[in-house]
C-alpha cells in the first residue's frame, strides 16, 4: 500500500529515507500533493546549537516553499547569508491497530524539505506569498478581504527556501502482524481520522445581516476529509 | 481569551515566548494538558550542523516525556552524552478570519519542549513507556493486544527527556481587527477545526465474529473533538 519511490531531482543522501525506505517518495507530484493538502507546518532551525521547532503556515508557489517567518526571523536576522530550516509538514490519516502492541502504527502523510530560508523582501514576492498563504488555508477568503497595506507589508516576515532537497514517507494500509498471531482474538484494522470544521462561529462584534460566506459552509480539504488511502 | 501566563519551574530564557509573549504559558497544568491531548509530536535535532524535524510519537509519565525515537536514534547513537532535541506539539484548533488579511490568524496551542534526549534501555521502562504511548493515543487498546516479547522490546527505540524546560502557547478567541476595519462588509470569527474518528475499517484478514471494541466505537479525546478554546 505504500508509494512507490522513484527518484527525481529533490532526493538528496540528507533526504533519502533511511527509516523503512520503501515508505519513501521522492517526486514532486507526491511531495506537492502532501504540502498543499497541509495547514500546518513546523519549521526546525538552530539556534546556539539547540534547535527549535515552531509551528508555522507555509503555502508553495511552484517550486518555492513560503512560510510564516516571525518565530524564526529573529535568528534569521543574524545570519545574514540564510538559515538552515527543516520544514515538516504532517497529515495523521490515522491508527494502524495490529493485534501485537509491536505492530501498532500511526498512517500518515509527511514532507520534509531541508534548505536555506531567506526573507522575502521585495513587496510584489511578499504579496504574492501571503495570496498564496491565505489561499493554502481557506480559499476564496483573500478576495473577501481587506488586502494588506504596505504597511502591514513591511511588519510581515515571510521566508522562503527552493523546493530542491525533499522527501516524502507515506504509511497506509491494514496492520502486518506477524502470521503467528494471525489466529489471536484481538480486533484489528484501521482507524481512520479526517480534520473536520464545525459551524463557523461569527465575531461577537459582527456587524447584523452579513451572511456565512460559501467558502466557510462548504470548507472541506482534499485529503483532509478523505483518506485518499483508504479509498 | 489567551491563557494569562504564569511563571514556574519549566520557563527558562531559551523556552521564553518572544512573539506575542502574552499568549505565553509556563504552568505545568497547561503545558501537560496540551502535551496529553496530542496525537504527534515534532522533534527536532541537529544532523551535521542541519535541523531535521521529524513527526513521532510521545508520551508524558509525570515529569518525563517520551518520544519513538526511530528517526532520531541514529543521530543519537554517535552522541554518547544525550542529544539535544526540541519536542513540539501541535493543535490545530481553527481559523481566525478577520476583515483585513493582516489580522487573520491560526487559533492553536502547541507546547515547545527543550532538553537532551537519551535511550531508554532499561526493559522494564522502556515496557511502561510503550505503554503510556499507547494510551496516549487509544486508550484501552494495550489490554487488548499481545504485549511486547523481549525481541521487539530490543527492536524498539523510545527516547526520553525531562519536562525541565517547556513553555506552552495558546492562541484563542474573535478576530482583532482595528476599530477602523469594523465598518467593512466583511464576514469575521472562527472557523472551529476538529480531529474526528470516522468508522474503524476491519483488516481484511480479521477473523469473523470478533467485534469492535468499545474504545474504537466511542473514540473521542478531549481537547481535541471539543475545542476547548471555543466553549
Amino acid at each position: 500500500m505504500s508509494t512507490e519511490p522513484t527518484t527525481s531531482a529533490p532526493m538528496s543522501d540528507r533526504t533519502r529515507i533511511r527509516r523503512i525506505p520503501e515508505l519513501g517518495a521522492y517526486d514532486r507530484t507526491t511531495i506537492d500533493a502532501i504540502l498543499d493538502a497541509g495547514i500546518v507546518a513546523h519549521v526546525g532551525f538552530v539556534q546556539d546549537g539547540q534547535p527549535i521547532v515552531i509551528p508555522t503556515l507555509h503555502a508553495r508557489i511552484d517550486d518555492m516553499l513560503y512560510i510564516h517567518g516571525s518565530a524564526a526571523s529573529r535568528t534569521l536576522k543574524s545570519v545574514a547569508e540564510g538559515l538552515a530550516v527543516c520544514v515538516t509538514v504532517t497529515l495523521l490519516d490515522g491508527i494502524v491497530l495490529a493485534r501485537s502492541i509491536f505492530e501498532h502504527s500511526i498512517d500518515y502523510r509527511s514532507v520534509v524539505v531541508l534548505g536555506t530560508a531567506t526573507l522575502v523582501n521585495d513587496p510584489e514576492d511578499k504579496l504574492a506569498s501571503l495570496h498564496a498563504l491565505s489561499e493554502q488555508i481557506l480559499p476564496g477568503r483573500w478576495a473577501d478581504s481587506r488586502e494588506p497595506t504596505d504597511k502591514e507589508l513591511k511588519a510581515t516576515t515571510i521566508l522562503r527556501l527552493p523546493l530542491t532537497e525533499a522527501s516524502a514517507k507515506i504509511s497506509a494500509g491494514p496492520p502486518e502482524d506477524a502470521e503467528a498471531d494471525g489466529h489471536l482474538d484481538v480486533w484489528a484494522g484501521n482507524l481512520p481520522f479526517v480534520v473536520k470544521a464545525l459551524e463557523p462561529i461569527p465575531d461577537p462584534a459582527l456587524r447584523p445581516g452579513i451572511p456565512v460566506p460559501d467558502y466557510l459552509t462548504h470548507y472541506s480539504r482534499d485529503g483532509l476529509t478523505t483518506p485518499p488511502n483508504y479509498a
